[in-house]
């Protein structure tokens, strides 16, 4: 049965060209053909293969991950891959590693934060990889509070040096990725003290290994901390824990873009604006948006593939049984990830564009749009990142207990996702940040101040409050206004009701605090209309494709009236819609499920990836799923031999009645 | 700082004595004292010690877990333990193994399916570990529905055995705990084939291996099916592959109790009633049910401890930071999964109690209540173990960073338990049982059925149509009248609506195919009014204990009205409570974490898990966090040299430039 593509029915059934759709989810042709071929030439390089990963234990996997690190290096050199073609090439490998931060922290910290001279000196080395670096931010006892961090770097007028010391257990460095093991330099946060003054958190290059011979340097003690979750997953990266004894820098090496330390000791403002260090946050922040469609598609591309294989009762006369995905319970719980998945990517698509727009007026001293552009960025980062780790999981639950093995792919995919809800703030923590933006917006209404970019819908409040849906049957819900509207009016309500609330309390830090659970609530309701209207100003343009269109009006829908379902007690509590309403827009949505069933395998198929990437046998391309998982099975080390090691030891002692015969 | 207490001041805050609130949560003095008494036993036994599991490969994993299994049955029989201490010492050691099938499937399925002189010839060489069993139903094409499984059992009355046959790749068994490597015998189920007819699906015990070598027998192939979910986790079982070439076994060894073959070949009924065999499924349900408890509030004493010692942001002038327990967003997603591990303990001990009366109905041949306890076990297995999957995910992200390491014990927590939603039933197909129940009840409410147990309330369902809740004041929440007519009114609502949508189509079943996503939510609402009614029947019995009562009050509340506010959209649609209703409960429900902020720690100090249990350096019982998470990092096996292997050849050209050069 090789060669034969057991998924060729369904891909028949689809109403729309799937290279368009290819063309479209990547963003460009170009984009298309830059991630089509390298991802190629990652799956055929017999080095980067992957199957073997879960049964490596942590030495063996981390000795693999620098063998395929350096392979990389290699193919990145002798194809004079630019920079783009070699980040795509590390995306597609697959497997954390230490080269992660060095290209993804340590080279971006040295470019945003360093001065003209020291990214001349610094980058070159770090460009070749002379030097590997990390970002060491946080802290055994210190995450999420960035200005709590313990570390300190005390300017020695003497020497003209900074003295990098760890006064605490709690601040030793604690989670860096690439620092453990592998990193020779770190971008290190610390508390900056001249002259017994302490002015807050800044980052100093501080080389930590020697280039010779790899030993840390005196005073730096540095190592692993141990495993994490899951089967190889991240456990191929070396997160560190560094204290560090009194360690001399020269001056120069704290990154001095922003703020300055002199000869004589004088903290000093260099005059270039600190927001534009909230520039790279914007583009951190959209990367991670964007990791989230594809973490969430891959899941999503292997569910949906093996829900068409699958087959589970309602077997007529002996025939073949249902494919579960025509079940409508497996169609409720799948079509809105998937949906989900292609809403994500548009809304990364556009925070692309966000972030040059942001660049170009930075460049221009203006600062105005920043806020909103922060808040919004963060606001994403936490929805994209918690609906995708959860879409995972139950994309693993979808396929019933098979998905329960690694060879499946979802419980590496899982567990190497789910910190994204946790580093680069928490998602929690974003929210509220989120919230407090809104609630200054809302505050500032009558003072004049325009609301804009995401939160301009707010100056509309009024209007908003009063809204009141016009839909009268379930087609209505496929206007786009309609679903706007409405996602405006429940945004807005919330945020006012909160707005309310909090007035009544004397200290307004109080009632932030004692109503945060409710702000969380209303930041995740502005967040969920922004998804919505990109995914709808998406379709507004011109998009080319036999079908294409169609489809993702389809999605759209799915993916509003699925948010609208599952929080349809925030739009009744705030009166935009009636209960009849609500009950018709769910009655939409299980149309919409019947047009995405015939298109759900060309819809998965759109995102181009290989069997590589996926490495899920139930995600296969071809659905020859259980010959494979079969094969799969006997590769275990359990099955290097028919009587297991132990055996003899423990288990036939207590068959023959040794251990009782021995006592009673 | 060993040996001191660091959370001595949070205990010192409880409202409550924590001894009696111990006794309350084990559900008697003597259940206490038994599992207090074993926990211990483990705990300081140190062939039980587990610290180091996750860093084992999966052979080592494997030898550790048959040794431990060993060990344990040494010390049930040097002790003389019972039937329930050597369950509860299995349970606390805590490393699933083959003897969990044995004990919990083999055993109990000869007992409720073999006749009596098939219990005398096999349960005393199980009982004596003389042979070692497994539960052999699943195969790689078919779990769910198990009318379809494949595998044939033909009865040949030349001489007079069956032949046990895998006729395809997917009639394998696939996934039987203890079939890979351990079992010597399991209970096969397969198609029963007389005389060229069908007789549909029966179990038989077949022997695999020989009790001298333990090879496997002619015609049986047999291994492990490969890595599971997570580090260490549940890849200490040695979930098996098996198929049969001809594999003939004697006739008396198909389990008879109510179905038999003469030796004729004549398929005959034994008059033993079907029904029988449902009474070990509402078991072994409120067993998942008990251990659905066990993972969240495990899971829960986690995080609610390092809550407590976790701090950030907040600090005044220099002094301590906040412990992130105190802020509202933290409470809000914690202390709700503290009520529900509490609320699930309760209803458990009610479907123990279920299972005794249903048994004691069934041997005086009275099955009345059968199929509601049925759907009532399947609904509750649904709902506790999906909330507890998510539950302990939400509690690792509670704990930050951290929780993402195995020194948290969260991760393997996770992994362990999640197939609980899968096993014993898929949690949606589940649901859609208590569906086709409800519907069914509801249906037949005119002709004079009365509905009984748990569907009791439907009786009333057209005044539950008009009820409206007379909820004023947010106190009003606190009475239990209100929140249980409010859940009736709701779940009956449901129902009732989607019943009315069912009348439409004119074929039944065509109807409960594309309504099944409403289906499933009624059904949760359904379930959901269960595990609330418990818990407040619970409440008025008598509670001895000094604030006892008091504190399972406020628990009662935040789990009804956290349900409550999670499906507002459920309650308002159904007009049973106003929006405005519906925010009182919101307001009540924040001044009830209030309430129990004080007493989170002595709450989860009242589960009374030893810290072996628990696994977990953030739950510690002395809240000693910080040196023993770095104590920890350094026992990865990455930390035993300075210079990690691979470095050399791997990482050490590159910084050098050797690849560069070689080419450019
Ligand atoms: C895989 C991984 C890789 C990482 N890589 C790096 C790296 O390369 N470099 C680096 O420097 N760091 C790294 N980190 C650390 C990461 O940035 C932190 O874990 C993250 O910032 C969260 O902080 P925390 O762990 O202190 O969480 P905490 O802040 O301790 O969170 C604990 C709980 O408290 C809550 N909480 C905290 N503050 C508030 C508040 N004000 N209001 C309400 N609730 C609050 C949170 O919501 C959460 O529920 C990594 C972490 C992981 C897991
Ligand atoms: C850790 C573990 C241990 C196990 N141990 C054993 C054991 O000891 N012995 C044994 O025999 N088996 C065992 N099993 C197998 C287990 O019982 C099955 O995995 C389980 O019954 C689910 O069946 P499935 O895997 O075929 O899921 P499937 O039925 O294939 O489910 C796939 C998807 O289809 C959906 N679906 C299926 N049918 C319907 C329907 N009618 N309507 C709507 N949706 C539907 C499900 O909801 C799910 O989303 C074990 C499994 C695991 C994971
Ligand atoms: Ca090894």
């Amino acid at each position: 049965m090789e060669g034969v593509d057991h998924l060729a029915f369904e891909r028949n059934k689809a109403q729309f060209d799937v290279n368009d759709m290819k063309i479209v989810w990547a963003g460009s042709r170009q984009e298309f053909e830059l991630s089509d071929r390298i991802s190629r030439l990652v799956a055929s390089d017999p080095v980067f293969q992957k199957d073997n990963r879960t049964a490596l234990d942590r030495k063996e996997l981390f000795k693999n991950t620098l063998r395929k690190a350096a392979h990389a290096w290699k193919r990145v050199i002798e194809l004079r891959l630019n920079e783009q073609e070699a980040s795509k090439l590390r995306s597609f490998v697959d497997q954390p590693a230490f080269t992660d931060l060095h290209w993804g922290m340590f080279v971006p910290a040295i470019k945003g934060q360093g001065t003209d001279e020291q990214q001349a000196k610094w980058l070159p080395l770090a460009n070749n990889m002379q030097i590997i670096g990390c970002y060491a931010q946080t802290e055994l006892g210190h995450g999420s509070n960035v200005q709590g961090l313990e570390t300190t770097a005390t300017f020695d007028p003497k020497t003209d040096e900074f003295v990098i010391h760890s006064p605490t257990l709690t601040s030793s460095k604690w989670w860096p990725g690439g620092l453990g093991k592998i990193s020779t330099h770190a971008i290190v946060y610390a508390r900056l003290i001249t002259d017994g003054q302490d002015h807050g958190v800044h980052g100093f290059i501080v080389q930590l290994r020697s280039l010779d011979d790899h030993l840390p340097l005196p005073g730096i003690t540095v190592g692993d901390i141990g495993m994490k979750f899951g089967n190889a997953a991240y456990n191929s990266m070396d997160n560190g824990v560094l204290s560090f004894d009194h360690v001399r820098i020269p001056r120069n090496q704290m990154l001095m873009r922003v703020s300055q330390v002199t000869r004589e000791g004088k903290f000093v403002h260099s005059g270039v604006p600190r927001q534009l260090i909230y520039g790279t946050m914007v583009y951190v922040r959209q990367a991670i948006v964007a990791d989230a469609s594809i973490a969430l598609s891959r899941a999503v591309c292997i569910a949906t593939r093996y829900s068409a294989v699958r087959r589970q009762f309602g077997s007529q006369k002996g025939g073949p049984e249902t494919q579960v995905i025509d079940y409508k319970t497996q169609q409720a719980r799948l079509f809105p990830l998937l949906a989900s998945a292609y809403a994500f990517r548009f809304v990364s698509e556009w925070l692309k564009w966000l972030y040059t727009d942001v660049t170009q007026k930075l460049q221009a001293n203006d600062f105005s749009t920043l806020p909103e552009a922060h808040a919004c960025t963060a606001g994403l980062k936490s929805l994209t990142t918690s609906a995708t780790a959860d879409g995972i999981e139950e994309c693993r639950k979808l396929c019933g207990g098979h998905g329960y093995l690694c060879s499946s792919g979802l419980p590496e995919l899982f567990a190497v996702y789910v910190p994204a809800c946790t580093y680069e703030g928490d998602n929690t923590v974003l929210l509220l940040q989120v919230a407090r933006y809104l609630i200054k917006t809302i505050s500032q209404l009558g003072s004049g101040n325009k609301p804009t970019g995401t939160t301009a819908y707010l100056a509309r409040v009024e209007q908003l409050m009063q809204y009141q849906s016009d839909v009268k049957r379930a087609e209505d819900w496929l206007k786009p206004n309609v679903v706007i509207e409405a996602f405006e009016a429940r945004a807005a309500g919330m945020s006012v009701a909160v707005a309310q609330n909090l007035s009544k309390f004397t200290d307004p830090e109080e009632g932030f605090q004692e109503l945060s659970a409710d702000l969380v609530e209303a930041a995740a309701a502005h967040c969920q209309l922004i998804v919505v209207s990109k995914f709808i100003e998406k379709l507004q343009q011109d998009i080319p494709g036999n079908g294409v269109k169609q489809q993702l009006e389809v999605l759209c829908g799915v993916y509003a009236l699925f948010l609208l379902h599952n929080h349809l007690g925030d739009f009744l509590s705030t009166g935009c819609i009636t209960q009849k309403q609500g009950s018709l827009a769910n009655e939409q949505l299980r149309s919409l499920y019947s047009q995405v069933r015939p298109n759900a395998i060309a819809l998965v198929d759109a995102f181009n990836y290989t069997d590589h990437l996926l490495g899920s046998v139930l995600g296969r391309y071809d659905g020859n799923v259980y010959p494979k998982l079969y094969e799969e099975a006997w590769k275990d080390p359990l099955n290097d031999s028919v009587v297991p090691d132990g055996f003899k030891e423990h288990v036939q002692p207590i068959l023959r009645q040794q251990l009782r015969n021995a006592r009673l």
